[in-house]
């Protein structure tokens, strides 16, 4: 993974680690070419929530989590920025939930394809995981999406009946609740395509997510009134006093 | 340039455009590490402000742009990521004021100082400009700040009593407010330090700021009651209605 020689006790010493592991992954052909930018634009909106998990995420947290271990079917969608991100914890998340991960990116590249699952293939490796990981053989498309990002399994994403999306584009997003799943959104904007089309829409940055799923996984309860518009009306109302309180 | 071939009627056209300029500008080595990671912030917050130059903007715009016309000695400070996105009009501009740039960079190093002046000269060149590019040897240290971010040219920022500071940092921003400068600050985040301390801060995307100052060059008036205060309110107040009426 590379040094990473700053201080855990700076400031922002999270949000420089992320962009640490952003920069190994582009070394590593992990990414596509936007990453970085759209890395920014969840920076922007990081600092808008104050970078931190709010109520409200925190109990679609726990709704996502209870929905994953409750379903026939559970997987986990992965990209460039999430394994960059998180892939280690994600994976662990996976081996928890007896769950594969499908990777699953919107510029595909057999490149890109090749390095994402060999540094997959490495953290498992290095903590002894039981994870499948799918996606390297596509044999399936997404109803409703055009070229080869519609792409993906079968035994993954087709026959899932719960799906975790964590960064995911609004078109894909769309077409997978139209396929009648329940999709686990991870955004940090609130106001994006992906995070009002979700069924449960968690408004917090990607790697606090995972953690809190690790660190809840054996306690968490489905709330049976869980409404996901009120967990979303919570975080504009969250960010909205930014601006007008400043 | 290189080529861009996306269609100008695409919706997203200007935004593209936006990142092809960086990405050739990364290819250059014009850029700092963080530049494409600060360009995803702008674009999150140009979302939020609609993509479009609101009126409190415009206001703050005509007011730099006659305070950069009644100074004794005004100045424009470039770093990278304003070069990439607005060189060629930023040195139109410059011209049309009789104001010389500097290149003023956060993260100096003498082969990205060669790189920015190398694209600058080739803009003066092809468009035929007379504008004095200072920055190259730095003969002046602004006060109160530490390492290479300080230097700068006596005969340029040192000296000038207008600045204007596209997308600069907050602590090299302060520091030329303490110097009694008047400093022009374009900054789409209303929230950061750099548009609180500026004393006419333009909460707009630089490549508009720009054009709307070489179309606006004749005909502005300043306005003895500007009150940047309000300036910043209303942009609060514009993006704050995103989230609470969504």
């Amino acid at each position: 993974m590379g040094d990473f020689a700053a201080d855990p006790s700076h400031p922002r010493y999270q949000s420089l680690l992320l962009r640490h592991r952003l920069e190994q992954a582009e070394k590593e052909g992990l990414l596509a070419g936007s990453a970085m930018i759209a890395h920014g634009r969840g920076e922007a909106y990081d600092y808008l929530l104050g970078e931190c998990t709010i109520p409200s995420a925190e109990k679609a947290t726990v709704q996502a989590l209870g929905s994953l271990k409750k379903a026939q079917r559970p997987v986990i969608s992965l990209n460039g920025n999430a394994v960059a991100l998180a892939g280690e914890s994600l994976l662990m998340l996976a081996e928890r939930l007896s769950c594969p991960v499908e990777i699953n990116i919107f510029y595909r590249t057999p490149e890109r394809m090749a390095a994402l699952i060999g540094r997959l293939e490495a953290i498992k490796e290095e903590h002894q995981l039981e994870v499948q990981i799918l996606g390297a053989e596509p044999n399936a498309r997404i109803p409703g999406l055009k070229g080869p990002r519609a792409n993906c399994t079968k035994e993954g994403i087709i026959d899932s009946d719960v799906i975790m999306v964590p960064l995911e584009d609004g078109d894909r997003c769309e077409a997978l609740v139209a396929m009648g799943k329940t999709v686990i959104v991870i955004d940090l904007n609130p106001l994006s395509r992906s995070a009002k089309m979700g069924s449960i829409t968690i408004v917090d940055e990607l790697t606090r997510v995972v953690n809190n799923m690790l660190a809840g996984i054996e306690n968490c309860v489905i709330d049976e009134a869980f409404n996901n518009d009120e967990v979303l009306a919570d975080a504009l109302q969250h960010i909205a006093t930014k601006f007008t309180s400043p």
